[in-house]
């Protein structure tokens, strides 16, 4: 019953770079807080930070064939994006495949089970988020496919869908919506940057955001003196 | 419902500042093994050690308010501790509000739920120990409380109690006995190191802890014969 | 009802070094995919990876009183691998017992449980690979046994099986494997070099593990026109 | 930013009649082994069994509000089916909303949350799936949307989806599918009960399923010549 | 290091069978949504509800020597509460055990661990509320403390306080406010009794609670026509 | 890789059923307080107890090919045990294996991952404990091995090891200590029953076990005064 869809739709190189640079918090809120893995997908080394068009593979537990069948279907600037059809924490990927998914051009991968060889893989310089590490091996024996949706550490994720990842997580924006997400995630980073220059000086929050008259109706102050 | 205690009182600084030298380990042996947070509460960066006076929070899940709250009574030298009202790993702190917090003097934040801007808080230097690392946002809706008894990640925290927090995790010494608690702690450290170099010189812990009489009267011990 | 047998076998010392060059991910596949403990069992720094033969101890909760008592079995090379009898996260271990086991030509701990003083441990180069790391601290009052069978991390370790641990996590082979299990590694290891080559220039794995026949006869392929 | 979809479209009702008498083991079967809840989702009593179409709810952790909204657009024969935006296990459904949502013709209540009142729940034969019990109550405070496309437990849903529920968990069959499927159950209950009677007759699942010759190539069977 | 607290304050009787009446989720919401234990903990058999006031029990993990303590101050109407000093899920407790407290006046234990003779207990009537259901035994070798102030599934409880337990979990009550939360709590049920007619009704939430205005401002509504 | 062992020795009937009589938590105690397997197992329903000889199977994950290959070597009074050989919660048995292994008198299943036909098995009376219940279906195209040693929930079992099970879990006895195990655990009984009569008269444990002595040393004891 497996399934690989070739030729899939990605959103423009461009946008996505833009999307990578902003960052997964800020582009998770400038799409209305909506996208985020569960927080269990880990990055296997600290400051990796990537985007890329979603090669979305479909996988039995314990069973890693679709991963080479994944690999054909990659272009430059993709990033492959597994989800087992069951909980499963076997590491279906390591050094090999990577070497393989680099030359095709893929800058990473984002898994809802187990990966290995991490030392290599850190040398190397490809970047996996994931929900486990382990050396406990696959087979290749069963089917499943690429390029459908899946359900990837709780967000659907279709074929050619932007993902996001950094230290903060992993966050998938709609192809359909990728501009737009990224025109709201540069205003919202330029209006940051003025809110960090007054905190910095010591302005509250309380202040900048103007929460005080919302808080005075409800919220009861006591000023204990203190004997000391 | 919520409310906010101001001037609450704190340990004196030399205490905290001891305390923190001490390291978790040992003051948590210190004060009669008590005091310790789960131990799924981990450090956003390896190598971080602070102590410091809680700025305690209660918030509801997925509501960051009184983070904003919470920093206005933040003094030099606290630490800003917040529990959740129920279980949540939102990412309810990142970099703009450690900004603000750190304008406060303040030393780091522990937090029973999620933490986000990862990369930005470790280049800052602002550690956090956190039950989760999530750019999951939060709303401000709803209002919690500061400065009232909280219970963290299973340990209870009043205002004002001292936190100490490094690569071993996160504990809690009560305001009231910080100080003797320090006393016993810098007494262990220099029993230690007195330890430290009979064991380094091969010396046994049977030997030197005598436990070889207690033993001896309850143990089998089975030497087998190899025969290679 | 404690038990300490003495004199166990060990593999030979050039064997388990040669199992930890081979490293966890190759050792595991060449002895036919078995012998992983639990993906939990994670390292508390990056980048160190060794081998050594099993010293086991079976340990009540919260009680490192067989700790003691191992560290007199430990030979140069050995590995201490601990299981508590009932799930426990507590700290069992700490740079005291560190600096003591490292006297005694110890490379290594194994636990299904916590480790404390992370930041020493660290320092000194002295890897474990563990559940929780937690400062709780530990009794010494009910006795355990030493170098009897334990199931660890749900893999079953006897005395004086190889155990070999690196970032990928921790596996272990029997003793009498251990010969036949280095051969099978190092014909792996050789035979990845010549598939590395071949994917890093572009080859797919589809065609190197002739899998196009298999997928032929059971894969739906599906080209999308695409239009812009 | 909430949405509330109405009118949306439903599955012909005998067919989803008839997905509930064939069950989720069969339905989960017969659709391919796709479609499964994460096995989280327990019911709150034995021996429910039904199938509805699904009013589908995207609420914020802590917030029932749009549980009310979603209760006006259910009609006789739909489930509620809730995902909150991130994880959180406190109860948003108790007695009263029970009460309310019977009297529209609901069927059930799916929720990958917590849900309360379980005693009245049971006795008025209220049949609840869910991830945990929690008398943790929840506000209305915050917007979210009714008749959107979920992730519930790890399964996608879309309003108007079937989705059928008994002691073995929860199996969701996208609309324009459910005619289909539920043909090819009752194809399958068909076929078991002849293979029932062949096992219970004493009859052999290796024979039964002509598993033999694949077994005979490589297994490996081994018999002990028994001296007691 | 142990300590035992004799002759605790209790709440009125009267008060206590009034907050048992009124059930947990009742009496969770008339306190202002406060005091619930973690959902983990759950009744070892459905229909049991009971309150009583708490005898606290801070015990070491895997060793049941306090209880035998703890039982010697119940009184007639009395809960057992016991939390250990780290995270276990051992049998603390079982028939014997309760066939003990019963003869003193026990009316159930609430217990951050496990139980066995679940059989037994059940059918003796003796209710349990625990984190696991475990026949591994414990040691009588480390005391603990009875009546000191424990956090048992994350809510702090004080010797004399409220405990409040049925099929939806467990709620602590403060002693000093028991009174007036049993009085908010008939309020609440008298109120719930009146919607609740409403309700079955068919009259909405939606206008009961006079929620629409506050929707028609923020929510987008959509009618999809449907085509068959 | 695939093995299956045939004629595995099993301990006598007669010791067995014992066994079955005295329970688990008696038995657990009986041979020193081990053998449990991990508290996650849980019966598919209350009330049911029994023993049998151990037919083990490993198994990969998400493939019950061996589950037929087992029932084949079933003979009366034995217990079907599956332990994955990595961690899975699919459902790899249900009514119609049940339905074979009763023919060929099986008297239940212990399963390390997950079971379906809950409510089947319930009405036929054939009871599992399992880590999971799930309809997630599995397949048969990948070997196990029949009656090797195994690790089932953290225990070590071989074939022909006696389970026992009931509402407090499971536990392995080695088949060599079976007669001995069953001597102990007889023992233990009838020393309860006199117990139990003189709990149920209102002697406290302190004094029954004697422990009063040992407490007065270390334990501070404190009366309030309470003054309402």
């Amino acid at each position: 019953m497996g399934m690989v869809v070739q030729n899939i739709a990605r959103a423009d190189q461009a946008v996505i770079d833009g999307l990578a640079r902003a960052g997964v918090a800020t582009v998770h809120e400038a799409q209305g807080r909506k996208g985020m893995l569960a927080s269990y997908m880990r990055p296997i080394y600290a400051g990796a930070s990537v985007a890329g068009s979603a090669v979305t593979i479909s996988a039995p537990p314990g069973d890693n064939w679709m991963l080479h069948v994944a690999i054909e279907q990659v272009r430059e600037g993709d990033l492959l994006v597994l989800a087992p059809t069951s909980p499963c924490d076997n590491g279906y990927f390591g050094d090999l495949l990577a070497t393989s998914a680099r030359a095709r051009g893929c800058r990473g991968l984002i898994i809802d089970a187990g990966v290995r060889d991490i030392r290599d893989l850190t040398a190397m310089g490809f970047p996996v988020w994931s929900k486990a590490v382990s050396a406990q091996g696959t087979v290749k024996e069963t089917l499943g496919s690429v390029n459908v949706p899946i359900v990837c550490a709780g967000a659907l994720i279709e074929a050619g869908d932007v993902v996001v990842a950094d230290d903060d997580g992993v966050c998938v924006v709609m192809r359909a919506e990728a501009q737009e997400v990224l025109r709201a995630a540069e205003k919202r980073l330029a209006n940051e940057e003025a809110k960090r220059k007054r905190l910095a000086a010591g302005e509250l929050g309380l202040d900048i955001y103007d929460m005080r008259g919302a808080l005075a109706a409800t919220l009861t102050v006591t000023a204990i003196k203190l004997v000391s």
